[in-house]
């Protein structure tokens, strides 16, 4: 097995590239995926401020990581979820990577500055936990985006999960949802731009491409995750892909290319007014957002406004609030194109931050 | 287990109903979702004549049992495609069904009538075995029912086959296949109305049903199937169904519902204008039909105008050819509907008769 870029001996073989490839040459094709994925989709410009979604993961840190090798500025932000060891030890991990490196890390940590944690905020507000897991990640990262006043919220979703993701949506036929699944939803009153820059490569060559670059993650699968429909999804796919290897990139790349522009309008129909939330300002279609709404019922308590602890490794713990405001319920509304809209929440896996 | 409707001991359980049945509550809901899919999208008006594309399968010879229980007018087509055993075999079943209830078997042989047979034919003329069965089912028996004065092919796909075709067409996102996937296809100059009255069963359902009614089917899938792709599409969507039952049922009757109409223009671009075929008559969008050419490259010889052959049993079998005519090039073209255009086929399974 030989690289097909220098013919030394291979480390990987990509089935779908139907090509293999030595240590460097696998990390210059993930950049050069990633770099690829940003400028085909217009994600991000040079000299934008980027804000990565950090889980500890190693999808999470390897978008990171490849930003930082791009030349991109990038500060990311780890959110403290208070699911038991899983958070003690993926909060361990980012922590480690930022300090390693001398980069910056936002962290808010539900349980300190909510009052709540997934497990147990779930069961109070009656939702399964990887949808209130998602809501409160999609309300944090965004508001701790327009607060830090960075262009774009960067996630870690790669190909499986994106497939995986569509295809949920389509065993469903949730059209408004199909409408929204992009790599990029623009930045609209009230919301940054998100981008998915690991779009082109799989979760098998994320793996590798931290075992290569010597980046520790956390292995587990989130224990709230395990046996959810998401995960049946991806086995469905990883059993097509075996037999047709580069299914998965034809499902998501045909999507966009042929059938996402068709469920355009669905998506536009959600797009009721946005109001500013009466407690936090966050925009949304109800008096109160739908995460004011999970806080109050998990029984936590939203916080005042933002304050934040400097770690002594050299990383920052920020607490972030109130200081978002939705456009007045008048002011012109752009395109819909996110999974962003208050209580229109996406699926519920489709904003999480990947593994 | 009891039966939902009596409370008397259930022979099978369908889990996507959450409910059992005894036998005779199950066969008459067997009839009932079959009656409701004919009504729901007006596949057959009382008084019509059928003709049933009979596999000797058990969906095949299920379809024609009930369209005669519910007192619909069906004759059968069977159609000897030259695979060894499985032929001789699948044709014997078809023929003692016919033979018991007395019903009209036509035959068609291809080695005795066209010259050639699906295993060495796909070999000669370089296609797939399933593409070049589809093309010559499809073909054949539109041919049939058009020279024999039916006003429907009623074919025997039942729900896991109409899910895993449409898993297909979304996984390459086939928008033209997408348009046309519907469970009728209107009659057009020169193509016969199709329909499907079998889209609200599953494929345990039908086997069961032949069970409990008695009918002996063939139940080895075609041995030239074995390993194609549709079958790797059945086998991620019951890992689903398992996972969620009721999955396939929403997968289709939701794209039916909520999407397939989005697709309708790519079907209609799809609608070149159609030509009779210089050597069958048939509606084509060549100089010679994709039925034509296949018979000319796998060396066999298209025959003159039919003959009939009866047979001992009571059942007829029929030589059809030559007698189809499509509309002059110039004549207006109705809404394309169906994966019926020539050499435009449909997925390669898209328009099969189902084991």
């Amino acid at each position: 097995m030989k690289c097909r870029v220098c013919r030394e001996p291979a480390i990987i073989d990509i089935r779908r590239h139907n090509a293999n490839f030595c240590a460097d040459h696998f990390l210059r094709l993930c950049r050069d995926q990633t770099q690829k994925a940003i400028d085909e989709f217009a994600m991000i410009e040079r000299g934008e401020r980027c804000l990565v979604a950090v889980s500890g993961g190693k999808d999470s840190l390897a978008v990171w990581d490849i930003l930082i090798e791009l030349g991109y500025e990038a500060d990311g932000l780890y959110l403290g979820l208070g699911i038991g060891e899983y958070s003690d030890e993926s909060g361990a991990f980012a922590r480690a990577f930022a300090a390693e490196r001398g980069l910056r890390l936002i962290e808010i940590d539900l349980p300190t500055h909510y009052g709540y944690d997934i497990p147990r905020g779930a069961k109070a507000a009656r939702r399964a936990p990887c949808s209130a897991c998602g809501l409160s990640k999609r309300h944090l990262f965004d508001q701790a985006a327009i607060d830090g006043g960075y262009d774009v919220v960067v996630t870690g979703h790669n190909l499986d999960d994106e497939a995986a993701v569509l295809f949920g949506n389509v065993l469903r036929w949730q059209t408004d949802y199909l409408g929204r699944q992009l790599p990029v939803l623009p930045a609209r009153d009230g919301f940054p731009r998100k981008v998915k820059p690991l779009v082109r490569l799989g979760e098998r060559e994320m793996a590798a491409y931290c075992v290569v670059r010597g980046i520790d993650y956390i292995v587990e699968e989130c224990p709230m995750a395990v046996g959810n429909k998401h995960l049946g999804y991806k086995e469905a796919l990883n059993a097509i892909e075996a037999q047709s290897p580069g299914s998965k990139h034809s499902f998501y790349f045909e999507f966009l290319a042929k059938a996402s522009a068709h469920f355009r309008p669905e998506a536009e129909g959600d797009q009721a007014d946005l109001v500013a939330c009466e407690r936090c300002g966050a925009p949304t279609t109800n008096e109160v957002c739908a995460f004011c709404r999970l806080v109050e019922r998990a029984g936590g308590t939203p916080p005042e406004a933002g304050h934040a602890v400097a770690h002594a490794d050299g990383s920052v713990a920020v607490h972030l609030g109130g200081t978002r405001r939705a456009p007045a319920p008048a002011a012109p509304v752009e395109l819909p194109t996110g999974s962003q809209v208050g209580s229109q929440v996406g699926s519920q896996v489709e904003a999480e931050v990947p593994a």
